[in-house]
C-alpha cells in the first residue's frame, strides 16, 4: 500500500493523464462510429433512389446521388466548415458569447490552413466532427437529389447540391445548431436532432427547384389530374429505406456531445449541441417509439409499403427536434400524427402540379417543420442553452425557426435553380427523358440482359 | 506537485467522478450501438423474405415484416418490458434473491409511468436496455414471418408476432435469461447468447404456427410429395442474409454486461445476462468460427447458397448458447454438425406436410435446441451465476430448459393461430393466394416495369 | 472529504483498477465493432459479384464468394495467426527487437493450444484482434473473387482463397505490418491501412492467377479486340460498392492501436501499427478526402458509375498507406490521381488479353502500389517506428516494399494457379461456362420466374 504522500500524488497524476486518454479516444470513436453509420444512409439512398426511378433512368439517378456526395466534401472542407464557425451570431461574423463563433474564431480552427484542419496530434475532435458534419451535409444532397429524378441535368444538381450542401445547411446549422446560434441565444431555438436544419432546409429547399424544374413528362395530363410513375424496383426502395433507418442512429448519435475532459460541455454528462444535459437513453426510448408511431400511422392511411417505410423516417424526423425531451408515448404520438398527415401533404403539392418522385418535401419539408412547432407546443419552458438565467424553448421561438428554415431553405433554392433554368443548365431535353437518362448519358447498363427466368438448375 | 493531502483528496474525487462518467458513457454507448446493427438484421430480414417470396407476394412479405416491427415496439414498451422484470421466479411474480425481479421491482422500474421510462438525466442505461430488447423482440417476429410468406393474413400474422415479441420470448428470457430467473437458479440453465430463449422459441412459436396455417397452395401434390416454391430473388435473399450475419454481432455484444460503475455485475470484467464473467475476445473467437463451421457444413450437405448462408446463421446458433465457454474449434464443429444436420431437419418437416418457406423451424428452432442441448453435453460444471456455492451447468439443466422452451414456444403459436384459424383471420382466401396477395392487398406494385433488358448506353 | 492517506491510497487502488476495466473494455470493444463493418465488406462484395455478374452464373460467384470467407477462418486459425507472429524477421523465425516474434512467441501466444486462442478471462485482446484480422484475410479473397468470376472451378477457387487468405497476405502482414517486420525495421516501410499488404497483395495476386486462368469465353475477338461483358444487374454492384464503403471503416479502425494499459504502445496517444502516433482525426479527414477525390477521378474520366465507385474506393487505397500523414488536400489529389489513372490501367491489361472481370488489380493492386509510391513520393522522413533514432520513411524504402508485395503476391497466384490448371481444377469445361456455372453447379435458380411486370395493384 502506498503510504507516502508524493507517491501517491504521482499516481493520481498518471491517472488522470491515463483517464484523460481513455475518455478521448472514446470520443474521437464515438463521432467516428457516427460515419459509416452514415455512409448507410448513402448506400440506402442509392438503393432507394435507383429503385424508384424507371429502368431506363436508374444508373443515372445513381449517379446523380454519388457524384453529389463526392463534390459537397471538397467544399465543405474548404468553405462550408468555417461557415457553420463564423456566422452563427449572423451574416456579421461578430463573436457570440460562448466564444467559439465569429470569422476571427472560425479562421483559426476551421480555415483550410488552420493546424486544425488535418491530422494534428494535439488535436483528436476536429477530424471526427468535420467527418460527421460531411455525412449530415450528404445527407441534404440526398434528400433533394431523390425528388428531382428522372429529368434534371446532372451539372445542374452538382451545382445545387453543393450550394445546399456547402452553404446553406451549414449557415441553418450556425444560427440553429450552434451554442452561439443567434435562433437559440435570442428565440430559445430547440432542434436537437436536426429537424429544421438538416430536414426542413433540405426539403423547403428541394420544394423552391421543383417549382422551377416542373414535373416529369407525362406526370399530369392535359386536365390537370395526376399518374403516378412508379419505380421499377419497389423492393429495392423498401431495401434502401431500412438502410436508411438503421444508418439514422448514427446521424442521431453524432447529434450529442458525449462528456469529457478537453471540450465537452460537461465532465459527466452528455448534451445537446447547445450544451443542455440528456441522455442516449431518453433518446433511444424516443427514436425507437416514433419510428414504431411513424409506420403504424402511415400505415393505417395507406396501407402502402413505400408510405410505411417514409414513414418510419417521417416518424423519427417528426420527435427529432425534442427526442431529448419527450415522453415516449408523446414520441410515439407525434410519428403517429406527422406520418399519417404525410401522405397528404404529398397529395397536396401534387394537386398543384409539383412532381416530388419520392415525396421529399412531404417526409422531411413538412414533418421537419411538424417536429419544430411540437417542440414549440409540448415542452415549452426547457432551457435552450447551459448554464443560468437562459432563454428558454418557446411556441414563438419555434416557430422563428421553422419560418427562418423555410425561407432559407425555400429563397436560396428557387433562385439558384431559376438561374440555372434560365441558363439552361436545370433539366434535359424532353427528348431524353423520354428516351431515358442511361441510354443518353451513361456508358453503362442498368441490365443488360432484362432479368429472365434462370435456366434450370443442377439438380 | 500536489503535496497538500486535502488537495490530493480533492483531485481522486474529481477523478472518481470524472472516470465513472467515462465508464457510464461507454457503456450507454456500447448499447445503443447495438440497436443500428440490430436495425441491419432488420434491413436483411426484409431482403430475405422479399425475395424468398414469389414475386406476386413480394410486397405483402415486406409489409407483414415492416408492420411487424412497428406494432411490437408500443406493445414491449407498454407491457413486454415490465413482463421481463415481473416473472422471472416464475408466475407468481414474486421477488427473486437477487432483488432485481418480482412484480414490486417490475413496475417500480418498467411500468409506463416509471421515471426509468423515459428521458431521465438520472438514468443512462434503461433506454438502451430496453432499446436492444425491443430489437431482440422484432428478431423473434421477423424469425416468425418467414416461415409464414405467401398465404398469412396481416391481421393475424400481426396478431401472432405482438404475442410472440411482446409476451411470449420475454417471458421465456424472463425465466432463462435473467439472474433471478427460475431455469436458472433452479436448473443452472445456461443460454449466454439467446439460443433457448429467442431462436427456440420463434422457432417453436413458428411450428405451432405452421400446423394451422397450412401449406402454400401448390407446395403438396396428391400423392404428398412436395414441390420445391422457389422465391424470385435468391441473389437478394441471399444479401439479405449477409446483412443479418453483419447484424447478429449487434445481438451478440447485446448479450454481455460491460463492467462499469453502477448498474454492471463487476467493476473490472464483463459478464453475462447471469453475471458470469466472460470475454468479448472468447465470444469473437467462437462466433466467427460456429458462422465458418456452419457454411461448410450446409455447403458439404447441400451445395446450396440459400442452405449455405442459412447455415452461416445456423452455426452461430448452434454455438450461441456456449459462446463464452468453447474452445473455438470445439465451435466450428458444433457449427458444423448443427448446419449439417438442418436441411434434414427441413426435409423432415416437409415430409410431414409441414410447408415452412424459409427453414425456419430448421435454422432458428432445431439449431436453437442443439444449442442448448450441446452446452448441456460438452460445457457441464460451469458455475450458473456469480458469487459463490452457486448452481452449475449440466445436461439435466439444459434439458429441462429445451423441453421449457420448447413448450413455452410451440403452446402459445399453436393456440392463437388455432384461435386465429377458427375466427377466420389466419389465412387469405385461396383465390387471393393464387392470384397473389400483392394484386389484392396492396395499393404499389413490385416490379410495375418488369425488368427488361435496358437500352443501348450512350457510349 | 477523506483526510486519511491509507484511505486515500485504497481509493486511488480502487480507481486505477477500475479506469483500467474501462480502458480495456473500451479498447476490446473497438475492434469487436471493426467486425460486423467488415462483414458488411462482405455483403458488399456479395451484392457486388452477383451483380456484376451474368444472370446465369450469378449464384455461382455468390457460392464461390461465401464459401471462401468461411474456408479461410479455420486455416487462419490453425496456421495464419501463427505465421504473423513466427516470420516478421524473415523466414528465419528468429525473435525481433521489440520482443513480439519469433517461432517461439507465435507458439506461445497462436498456436492453437494456447491459452490465448479461445475463451480466456485474463486476455481481453486476442480474439477480437483475431477476428479483425481474419475479416482482413476474408477481405484479401473477396479482391480475388471477383476478377475470377464466371469460370473459374470451384475446389481451384477455394484452394487459391486458402493460399491467399490464410497463408500469403498474412506473412506479408508480418514483414510489412508489424513492429518488428525487416521491412519495417530495416527499410521504414510505412504502409498504415495495408495498401500494400492487403490491397497491392491481393491484386497482385489476382494478376498471377488471371494469367493461368484465362479470359472468359467471349471476351475477346479473333483479331484481339475485347467485348464488354457486362453484369446483370449494375444496380446490385453499385449498392454492394457502396456497402464496401461503409465496411471500410471498420478495417480503417482496425488498423489503429487505441491507447490503453496493457498491450497498447502509449497509455495516451493512439499508434499505427508500427507504434507510432496518429489519430483517428486525422485519418477521418484523409479518408473522405481521398473517398471524394476518388469518384470525381473517376467520373471525370469514364463518367461510368461503377468506376465512379470503383473510384471511390480506390480513391481511398490510394490514400491509404500514409492516412496518418496527408494534408487532407493532398489525400484529395491522390485519391484523384489515383482514380484517374485506374481505368487506363484495366484497359491496358484488356489490350494484354487479360481478362480481369472487375478491375481488381487496376484498383486494388494497381493503386496500391501507387499508395505506397505516394508516401514515398511524399512523405518521406517520418520515424517509422516508436522510440529514439528509429529509421524514417523513404522512396527506396518503399520501393522496396512495393516490388517486395508485387513479388510475395504475384509468385504464388502464378504458381499456385498454374498447378491448379495443369491439375485441371483451375477451370471449368467451356461447355459448362458457356451454358452457364448455375445450370449446371447450383442445385438452386437465381431468377425462377425472371422478373415480370407485377399485376395490377389492389388500388
Amino acid at each position: 500500500m502506498e503510504t507516502d504522500i508524493s507517491t501517491l500524488a504521482e499516481a493520481v497524476a498518471q491517472l488522470q493523464a491515463s483517464a484523460a486518454a481513455t475518455n478521448t479516444i472514446f470520443a474521437e470513436t464515438y463521432y467516428f462510429l457516427s460515419i459509416p453509420l452514415m455512409v448507410l444512409i448513402h448506400a440506402g439512398f442509392l438503393a432507394y433512389e435507383m429503385g424508384a426511378s424507371r429502368s431506363k433512368n436508374a444508373l443515372a439517378s445513381g449517379i446523380k446521388n454519388i457524384l453529389a456526395f463526392a463534390m459537397i466534401v471538397p467544399f465543405f472542407y474548404f468553405i462550408g466548415w468555417w461557415i457553420y464557425w463564423a456566422f452563427p451570431t449572423g451574416l456579421s461574423g461578430s463573436e457570440g458569447a460562448m466564444g467559439i463563433s465569429g470569422i476571427g474564431y472560425a479562421t483559426e480552427v476551421a480555415a483550410p490552413w488552420s493546424a486544425f484542419m488535418g491530422p494534428n496530434l494535439d488535436d483528436k475532435s476536429s477530424g471526427v466532427f468535420f467527418g460527421a458534419f460531411v455525412l449530415f451535409a450528404a445527407t441534404t444532397a440526398s434528400i433533394l437529389s431523390g425528388a428531382l429524378i428522372e429529368r434534371i441535368r446532372l451539372t445542374g444538381f452538382v451545382v445545387l447540391a453543393i450550394v445546399l450542401g456547402a452553404f446553406v445547411w451549414i449557415l441553418a446549422a450556425a444560427w440553429g445548431w450552434h451554442a452561439d446560434g443567434w435562433l437559440v441565444t435570442q428565440w430559445g431555438y430547440h432542434d436537437f436532432g436536426a429537424a429544421g436544419v438538416v430536414h426542413m432546409i433540405a426539403g423547403f429547399f428541394t420544394l423552391g427547384v421543383l417549382l422551377n424544374l416542373g414535373p416529369r413528362v407525362g406526370k399530369f395530363n392535359p386536365d390537370g389530374s395526376a399518374n403516378q410513375i412508379a419505380g421499377h424496383s419497389m423492393p429495392m426502395t423498401l431495401i434502401g429505406l431500412m438502410l436508411i433507418i438503421a444508418g439514422f442512429w448514427g446521424f442521431l448519435m453524432a447529434c450529442v456531445i458525449v462528456p469529457g475532459e478537453a471540450w465537452s460541455w460537461s465532465t459527466t454528462m452528455g448534451a445537446t449541441i447547445y450544451g443542455t444535459p440528456m441522455t442516449l437513453s431518453g433518446m433511444t426510448f424516443n427514436t425507437i417509439m416514433g419510428f414504431a408511431g411513424g409506420i403504424i400511422g402511415a400505415w393505417m392511411v395507406t396501407r402502402d409499403p413505400f408510405w410505411m417505410m417514409s414513414g418510419a423516417l417521417g416518424g423519427i424526423i417528426s420527435c427529432a427536434a425534442g427526442l431529448d425531451v419527450w415522453y415516449p408515448p408523446m414520441a410515439f404520438a407525434i410519428g403517429f400524427i406527422g406520418a399519417s398527415a404525410m401522405p397528404f401533404v404529398a397529395s397536396f403539392l401534387e394537386r398543384r402540379g409539383i412532381d416530388d418522385a419520392v415525396g421529399a418535401f412531404a417526409v422531411h419539408g413538412f414533418l421537419g417543420m411538424w417536429g419544430l412547432l411540437a417542440v414549440g407546443i409540448a415542452a415549452q419552458g426547457y432551457p435552450a442553452l447551459a448554464g443560468e438565467d437562459v432563454v428558454t424553448t418557446s411556441f414563438l421561438g419555434q416557430l422563428v425557426g421553422a419560418v427562418t428554415m423555410g425561407l432559407l431553405g425555400f429563397v436560396p433554392g428557387y433562385v439558384v435553380s431559376l438561374i440555372l433554368k434560365v441558363t439552361g443548365q436545370l433539366r434535359v431535353p424532353p427528348e431524353v427523358e423520354i428516351l431515358g437518362l442511361d441510354a443518353v448519358k451513361v456508358p453503362s447498363r442498368a441490365y443488360p440482359e432484362g432479368i429472365n427466368a434462370s435456366v434450370s438448375p443442377a439438380e
